[in-house]
């Protein structure tokens, strides 16, 4: 059998041995998200998953199965659930998701967890997800359940972005199918990006506030907010070692791990 | 990019595009459970998918995310939450995924589903989650919606059955980790199969009732609960055949489908 | 006062001291809902609570107040929700019933206990119940309560279905308002079966799969799934001592308890 | 078949048929709850189904199967639930139980129903869940049933208690497990009380508050509240009248329906 | 800063060290809910928030922010849900908000709370909240936290009532925006009340059940349910001190505390 | 009675004629939360209720109640909920009161809804409340209500952060209890404010990634994120005043309001 770093990958007494040895397990959560007309609407599983293959890797953890429907996709974020094919969960359903698979892991002896959030509505119903896990595990006696968590997109550089984005990066908020996410599908995925596809309606150029419901033409009409010109796999190769690295420094510390990896 | 029978790697305007032309959707429920000391905790994602994508081909349909958490094993069935690596969700809301995964499908105008279950204890939790994704659809003005729902394994022909196991067949209840699904796995992904730790420990000799806390002995330690010796790819591609035939077929007949791929 | 069999019917001193000597409590758990045009509707709660008066006063056990709303009907089990009469509960709010009657049961000091399904689909909403019963006990501090879940009719031997079932045994999924149920009632409370209403359109011949909304046709009109011909109380009495017999053999099995009363 | 005033005793066509008619449903909702050691546990069960039964024969009505498990009990109406044998349910699980069951009543026809309630504690968790089914029912496009909801005991005349208290009635809130109950209880079921076991120390005399925990000596060790001494079946025999009677000219002035059992 | 009564007035180390000093906390259960014409929605929150303003001080406790939305008022004792303006919380919201509350509380080191209902409507499932929060705590580990829940309307005697009422007390059931309620608020926030418009469509004459949905001309249309003439500040300072001295008396009493202020 | 910009001092009636001319109506969501030794724990219902009573007042609205319970305090915003005093809701339970209150308001003929936060943490929990609620008023046929969400802070010109922070801005994420909110209490609530106590432990140094438990010395002792430094009543007025004006700019111009106040 692969010894694999992926844990559904592994037999229930390989799992078994490495939660003995203490390892640290990684959980990605995801969504099914329109991505622009030029990309699939996988990303925010693919990319959270990458970087946790890669640094698990790197400090000897395995990856859990990615959680692949997120919480609601909101109109400034990621187009909002006007998109077809964006799928997603309440947030009570989600934060359930969240609390019952950490709380099983910690049944099952996982001390060292890292939740990593591939898809920006996820944030904040992860938070409610881990607290709600915590709780009960306490009161079922297991108190030292160690979590980090974490967006992969906030472990970059100045001078990352400082390189892909020579005129300014324009922030996080509006990264949603653009530059960012394009490069690293480029790299990752290229057959599931058409470049010839990107689309020119953006940037979008959102209040500071939402409406609710969702006026016309609030959101661009191609789902993509910023710009994806430009993207590259070279542009993706880059964010991604910046991405792995930063995160395998910050998990091997908080752990107190090696980083083999790097 | 990819014209791909999976959801997930079609861009928001092809999976709009297909919706429109009444594609089928098919929904596999899986789960992250023990499938015994000789095969990966994937099995019951895997499976359904893999099944769930040829029939989807056959009909013209696309495959969405399989949920890769389950309902919580059961000792008769799965060998129970007792095993490291079994990674589960409450009844509530594994049914709240489900409701929320269909009823965000059947705003995305998605009429036609086919919920498939890979996982035996899934079975009820799923029909709540269609009963509460309906309920709520038919209050949203939508009430054309048609589901199937299945289990995979129950599409299987006698004289399948009776190749596979020429002593007569057990019977689906203990087919846990055992001759069928090591033969599938085997077919499938034959990496993650390795014979030379099936367990010899079974069959499972279970009462006509649950205990509660489960008694020491209960389940087979290596948790699978037949046999699994004598799988075969042969076996398993003998299967998976009448499997997707099957399917295809109730499928084809009860949304108005040629059989386009048999 | 009565020394009921029955736990409604003790004091609360009566019950107190019953429970200090390690009394075994049976809880039924019935519903409401048809059962063809020849039977009341109350089938599912007379016959798991008939079961469970005989068994308690066989081991010396109590009967706790049967639960007589059920979890929803199924088209392929018991005709389904569209039949008048059928009258259930969404699949959260039994497993909260059954959790919080067995959590008051756990305070009580009852630390014995045998789950009783009289109706089909309560089967694993109940599962859930007990799990999280005793999930929220040992949060209290309570870890020894041991519970035992069985259907009633799984406790049948070979010979009486042989008996019963000349032609071969159908199997116990079409078995909703048929020859076994019928026999039952005719024997417990002949005055709510009237055999010159058994119809004719069945046995149901359903599909290997569900499907929603339910198709016109998918049931019997008369809601009987299988055959009620041929019923009588002499079938009834050699079926319920049967289940009698072998219920309080595993539960005295179980419990370390004599069988008194066989 | 009988031609019962008990729903769960008809078939589903002769439901069916009734509910065309315009039938009024009861549905008593009780409790298994202590009621001093001179009385068995199923009073708040046993009392509003024997109203309720006579009510729906002056009516023309049904009546639905009583809930068994009511409210969590309080102490200074009840006696708290630390009295061994009282099972009881949180008010959401109880709540969601009475939207369910009237929810599911709704769908079958029912326009006419009448909530009763056996258990003092019950009566605001009755209201939610009223209130929660007829919100689905009218999301559902049901807007025209008609409910009504009592406690049986504000059915009763000056005179009645007058006569029954001689030397002033103490008010309603401690009459639990005191001599109305008692009386009814020795008209209803004679042979689940015992005068001899009538306790002494009460009445409670409880203060304007609650208190959490219940301190020692909060509540009547007996679980009796006032005083039981004096209740005699002629007492029950001329409040159950009372209660009858003005429950059924309630009842059938509201839904314009003949007094044809009065 | 100011040595504020009021909890969310005091910075943290100032409240964290009333708490080590075992401060009782008051939590005002209030609403926004129609008064008549003649008073603010704010009367459910101002009244009970001053009656723990004063007892606070008197007992040397602290007032923690009231709850400004209640539980849905009902047609006979607040009008329903059918007044504009009035703005409610489903039961299980309410009692979640005060759970949270109270464990949140619990959490901080307070262990002695009088919970003080200020809308008629949020009794229960006040009740529920507070068994739902102590559960908690004590799965939390933490058993020592003593609660007192009271209604302040019942901390009056008769000598008061008596001279309120010269022609006799209506009781309290009907006291909704009438004599008490105006009188107290022309005492305590006298710009909120506009005598002028007083109603005389009341008393409201109500059978002894509800009805759903609520029948025209069920409510007076004013919204005031008893009568409010003859209202006045003084009849308020009468009531008010009285409240405040039985509630002082009765806390002080409960936790052993000095009525240092009365 | 006064003429109020504050829902809760009108009458109903009142309240019913504003809402027929179409009235908006403003909804601050706060907290009680640790704000630094020097600040009161209720800033965070102060300032956002300051603003929306300016704005209202500008655009002929008014102000509902505010939510004086907000979602738990972070380590990384707030502090999080290690600090005494800070008072929290779970997600759940904030969503469902933001859901109830606004729906509620809905079938109160409200139409035009500002939803302002005043506590970090309670974002995302309101998203999904706004979203609950207007998909269950779209049930109940309601679907022309028009909702704005917006976090007050967000409201603010470039020109006067630099004139705050002539040393350049350090971004939101930090201002809790720092300079920004201790101007505009100092502005606001003077009394609450003791600046002799502004601690200098801060600014905290937060990793890109959250932690649980909340490890020794994550958060600064003194719960002040940035610095407080500096803070006066005249920034607080610079501040204050560029809010209401941008807030009062965005709510006329999305409801085609003339800004009659600013």
């Amino acid at each position: 059998m692969v010894d694999s770093v992926f844990m559904a990958e592994l037999s229930w007494p390989e799992f078994a041995a490495k939660v003995k040895e203490g390892v640290i397990v990684f959980l990605p959560l995801g969504a099914t998200e329109q991505h622009g007309p030029h990309m699939a609407m996988n990303v925010d599983v693919v990319l959270p998953t990458a970087v946790c293959e890669r640094v698990a890797r790197n400090v000897g953890g395995i990856v859990a199965p990615p959680v692949p429907y997120g919480y609601k996709s909101q109109p400034r974020s990621g187009g909002g659930e006007g998109f077809p094919g964006t799928t997603s969960l309440d947030a009570h359903t989600f934060s359930l998701v969240v609390r019952d698979v950490i709380r099983s892991l910690g049944h099952d002896g996982v001390r060292n967890l890292v939740v990593v959030i591939g898809h920006f509505e996820n944030a904040w119903p992860s938070v409610e997800g881990v607290h709600l896990a915590l709780r009960e595990l306490r009161r079922d006696g297991i108190d030292d359940m160690q979590v980090m968590r974490l967006e992969y997109w906030d472990f970059v550089g100045r001078d990352t972005l400082d390189t892909l984005f020579p005129d300014g990066f324009p922030g996080t908020d509006l990264e949603h199918a653009s530059l960012l996410e394009t490069s690293l599908m480029l790299l990752l995925r290229p057959e599931l990006v058409d470049m010839s596809k990107v689309p020119t309606d953006g940037p979008a150029r959102f209040p500071t506030y939402d409406r609710y419901p969702v006026p016309e033409g609030f959101v661009p009409a191609s789902g993509v907010l910023a710009r994806a010109q430009g993207a590259s796999a070279e542009k993706g190769r880059l964010l991604l070692d910046d991405h792995v690295a930063r995160i395998t420094k910050a998990v091997a510390s908080e752990f107190g791990r090696p980083e083999t990896g790097v």
